[in-house]
């Protein structure tokens, strides 16, 4: 369905590759069964939660306190229908929040950007626990507190990591209690009408969008598994499966990921996936199901549910020095299959990595959907000039004609995200999504923030604009040319290889420091080619983690901002490759690398305070809009778009 | 004694706040039992260790293994003589090593700047284990694959750090075998002539120098525990014992410190050090041993090595809810004697973040003692300009020259590390000290780098400035002005409140890497006043840490650098104090910072490439040559230093 209406739903997980990882939150569509901001009525669902929690039939004891966390079995960052129990179970759709039901309480975690969200959609059974509080006790001390000496304490095991069922576990246990993993998940069990597990058409990719073939990513994957003496690799990230294998599908929207998971032995490859997907001649021709090339190259399939037996069989017969690999975000259930003597976490996997450094080919196709996703922006903003000072756009028609000018370019596959299409005040709150009661007209008297991105065959794109369609405050342009100066100084960096790309974070905020301003979200994230477009293990961030060093071939975006509350938001994103560069010195023959723009969009001049800038800034500017002119142009001249044409010729002059 | 001369005994854990603490070495001096590239006999030292390792009397059986680390009791930067056990057994006299010792075999483990220096301190008797080699074994795995099954491999409980026995116990457990503790040190135990532990007159800080009173530390350490609910803190590092009780030593040359724990409770305090140390009567009264003015701020000192004991009793004593304060890099033995449940084990104690955060007092003493460190390096450049041309100046002497230009100043008491003086291609080995044997003379010719500071009584300095006194070529001018522009990108860098130091690092490398050049080592630490010239928990590197954000009164270094193996070495280094600033606007109230030099040196005209400077840098080098000219010049003409006033009225001409 179009974005903003209807059907849209996704949650985020606490990854934060992005400003939007972190900030937004899944809405329930207005034409579902209750309100979006009423209560959901839980007392019935509750009893019979609580009867499942007595009932031996699920786990051996009664247990005592059940644990709800948000998330699917494979990490992922949007989540299908069937997987959003915490919602069902206490009416809070927000993105993040852990709920927990005892015999006589429910309380529910959430953070500050969901208080008012989460009280509102919540009935009096709820607790609301307001995270980063002082007095909000966190789950485990809550737990303590409250339950009888020796309690169980239940949790699906398929829907928490690893690490964090050790830790609530060594809470537990040093307060007399335990934590106990229930098989059958107690939500599903009470939850009548549960969606089913998508099982939607799966897509094979050719060589010409993918860049190599399936049978020589398993060959290089057991390569590394070979240098690091590891005997077997659990794949569990759906986004990691679809890229190895060559394959997508629409399990999950905005991410063209299928449900499955892999498990790659130096000589066999299991796949574990609905088998019905598999029926296809194509798809078992592009696995080569029925005639394998060569043994170790063959895959067997499994059902996906059957991935647990098989990987208990394999462990079964593992050798004193075999080593099996598997994300340490990795479910508690598959992980702990592994004995410990054999099991080696990884932050992320080599998969993870490899897909993040994107070949010849996947650039290819990452830049011509780049140039179509220009091609379908230029469109808007020129009928967006015309449209506006007839005060009969809104924030929802204007995400649907982005949405429907995109449709309009070759290989378009669906968003990658929903729009953030949002006017004057609406643009400071970071986390915006139009919804009816709130959606806004666009005028010629305010800041207008678009963020929106497609997936096409080809690539994935995630580009923020923001526009003045009248005379912009001389605040406004201060802001946006201080966003701007952060945005040139990340994409014009030369940096050595081997930086990580925290390190680049604070070019990208420093003039906006100079002023007292600043953003509180990160500045960049990986973008996946015709996958998710928020991936890892890379990005442009204040908070560190165990980010890779940016290489060669790495695709992120550059998108700092400002956000003045109740006024207006200003955001400049580009998605940018890492290319190789060669500054006049090599020191220690390290070599240089620096960013090549994607995203070919004319960036709003009226906006800019010229006189800000630097010679170099405009330089760039120039630079960056004569590359939209023509690469952009010609494609426009070629589908005979002449309105857009005209409209990217002159928001591309020079600057002086 | 002198710098590089005589008796200069330190060395350096890994912790690099600073360029130095990891790069640099301790040098036996020449006067030494045996020249500092000669290997040292051991066989009859091994003998003798591994007939105690047989021997009951230290442990109650026989162990098969024998860990000597590097470092005292008191996770010291720099350690006294009686404290070099790695060196005494084995010969090498590097900054990080460690040595271990079984029946058959006898091997050190140190990094790649030590091989050659190993190897060639070291007898047959020894295998130099070089880390970060592939085919080299972690110390674990190397003990793992020749130990007989079952063995015992022991260790001083008092230098080895409560997370490093973690790490190494778990690994030889899974392998059948056990770390274990041997109280009394076996290398102690063979070591005839054994240094003493130093016990230094102890020197009592009054306000005038502190700006508060023990007394009020103490208040403001409980205060933080009762916040965090905590009843007993442990403090263990020496520097963290000198500020809290307004006391300095000189147990560890170039550190004011001396030898001692101290165990604060809710009312008491306990402080435990040679006691002998405090007969004399001032002592006294400015401890009020003899006349507390409140019962819970009387001070109960003891020997100081009955800390495991009191700490014993103490931990015998504890209710169920209290909990023990201890640095998470203490010593084994005193983390241990803390059970588990009430132990809290911290990155920094709440000392090492108070010490950091500087007082109007201190901040004042820091501004005396950087001018009159000014005033002697003034005076010391307009020597040398005088000097060189005579051809007789080395590096030597000229660190000797710096030293006793430093001693003439008021409340001089000696430096707070060794001088690094280096000429030309000297100076592009960043660890340089200059030898006998490699001492270099100064010329008309070459870039000389000259890395020196003091301890005075109201503070303490460090300062590096590169010089030519010829013509530079217009390469090294080309690297000095890059280095310039990162010196002044993080000098000036206004940043929020709340920035932690490694979000700045790259500012300092922008310009190096816009020309493909960098610096491999952090661009900045803490520094303490009349105190280490290295602390916590601040600091500015790429590498990221446990650190503390900036705050007001912190006080850092800013010292980027351009090493050109072979040829020269660049490095532009002042001390800054962290201030509030006020840019244009203040977003979300968050107020923002900056950074004011202390140091006020002159940095060398001739050296920069103005063309490469923007106009606001040129406008900083001015204004702080403005500065230099106007305090220091007052300074000067005060103490009637003709030729160096002059000297300073000619490098500080503005520049266009």
């Amino acid at each position: 369905g179009l974005a903003n209406r209807g059907a849209p739903r996704w949650r985020i997980l606490q990854r934060d590759w992005s400003i939007r990882v972190s900030v937004l939150h899944r809405v329930t569509p207005p034409d579902s069964g209750y309100a979006a901001m009423s209560p959901k009525i839980t007392g019935e669902l509750l009893r019979q939660l609580r009867q499942a929690m007595r009932n031996c039939k699920y786990f051996s004891e009664p247990i005592q306190a059940y644990i709800v966390p948000s998330g699917d079995a494979h990490q992922s960052e949007y989540i299908a229908p069937c997987d959003c129990r915490r919602e069902f179970i206490c009416g809070f759709n927000g993105s993040a929040g852990t709920a927990i039901v005892t015999e006589q309480h429910a309380a529910m975690w959430t953070d500050g950007r969901y208080f008012l969200q989460a009280s509102q959609q919540m009935d009096n059974n709820w607790t609301l626990m307001k995270m980063g509080l002082k007095e909000t006790p966190s789950q485990e001390d809550w737990l303590i507190s409250i339950l009888p000496e020796n309690s169980k304490v239940g949790v699906d095991p398929w829907i928490i990591a690893a690490d964090q069922w050790k830790n609530m576990s060594k809470a537990l246990t040093g307060a007399g209690h335990s934590l106990v993993a229930v098989q059958d998940n107690l939500i599903d069990a009470v939850w009548m009408e549960r969606p089913e597990r998508p099982s939607t058409q799966l897509r094979a990719l050719g060589l010409d969008y993918t860049g190599m073939t399936w049978q020589d990513k398993i060959t290089v994957l057991r390569a590394k598994m070979t240098e690091r003496k590891i005997t077997w690799f659990v794949a569990t990230a759906l986004d990691e499966i679809a890229w190895l294998f060559n394959l997508r599908g629409a399990d999950i929207e905005y991410n063209p990921v299928f449900f499955a998971y892999a498990i790659v032995g130096m000589n066999t490859i299991r796949l574990f996936v609905d088998l019905k997907r598999l029926y296809d001649p194509a798809l078992r021709n592009h696995l080569q199901l029925d005639s394998p090339s060569k043994p170790e190259l063959s895959i067997h399939t499994f059902p996906y549910e059957s991935v647990y037996t098989e990987l208990q069989a394999i462990c079964a017969a593992l050798s004193p020095k075999d080593k099996v690999w598997i994300c340490d975000k990795a479910s508690c259930a598959l992980t702990q299959v592994i004995p410990k003597a054999h099991r080696t976490p990884i932050p992320y996997t080599p998969l993870c990595l490899a897909k993040a450094v994107k070949n010849a080919t996947e650039i290819q196709g990452m830049k011509m959907a780049h140039i179509k996703d220009a091609v379908a922006l230029c469109e808007l903003f020129a009928w967006l000039e015309k449209e506006i000072p007839k005060g009969t756009v809104t924030e929802i028609s204007a995400a649907d004609k982005a949405e429907e000018l995109r449709s309009q370019q070759r290989d378009f596959v669906g968003l990658s995200f929903p729009t953030i299409s949002s006017v004057g005040p609406n643009g400071a709150i970071i986390h915006y999504r139009p919804l009816p009661e709130t959606n806004r007209t666009l005028s010629m008297n305010e800041v207008y923030l678009i963020d929106s991105g497609a997936q096409y065959v080809d690539g994935t794109t995630d580009v923020t604009r923001t526009v003045h369609f009248g005379t912009p405050s001389a605040f406004e342009k201060e802001c946006f040319t201080y966003v701007l100066k952060g945005h040139i100084a990340v994409s014009a960096a030369v940096f050595p290889n081997g930086t990580k790309g925290h390190l680049l974070d604070s070019f990208a905020r420093a003039a906006l420091w100079d002023s007292g301003l600043d953003y509180l979200h990160g500045t960049g994230h990986g973008v996946g080619c015709f996958l998710n477009v928020h991936e890892g293990p890379c990005g442009i961030s204040y908070k560190t983690f165990a980010d890779e060093p940016l290489e060669a071939g790495m695709i992120v975006s550059d998108e700092p901002g400002y956000y003045e509350d109740g006024s207006f938001g200003i955001r400049i994103e580009n998605v940018v490759l890492v290319i190789p560069t060669k500054p006049k010195y090599n020191y220690r023959n390290r070599g240089s690398l620096t960013f090549e723009p994607l995203t070919l969009v004319p960036i709003q001049v009226k906006m800019m305070n010229t006189e800000l800038l630097t010679q170099k800034e405009r330089d760039w500017v120039n630079e960056y809009h004569r590359k939209c002119r023509e690469v952009v142009g010609a494609e426009l001249e070629r589908q005979g778009r002449k309105d857009a044409l005209e409209w990217l010729i002159r928001e591309t002059q020079p600057i002086v």
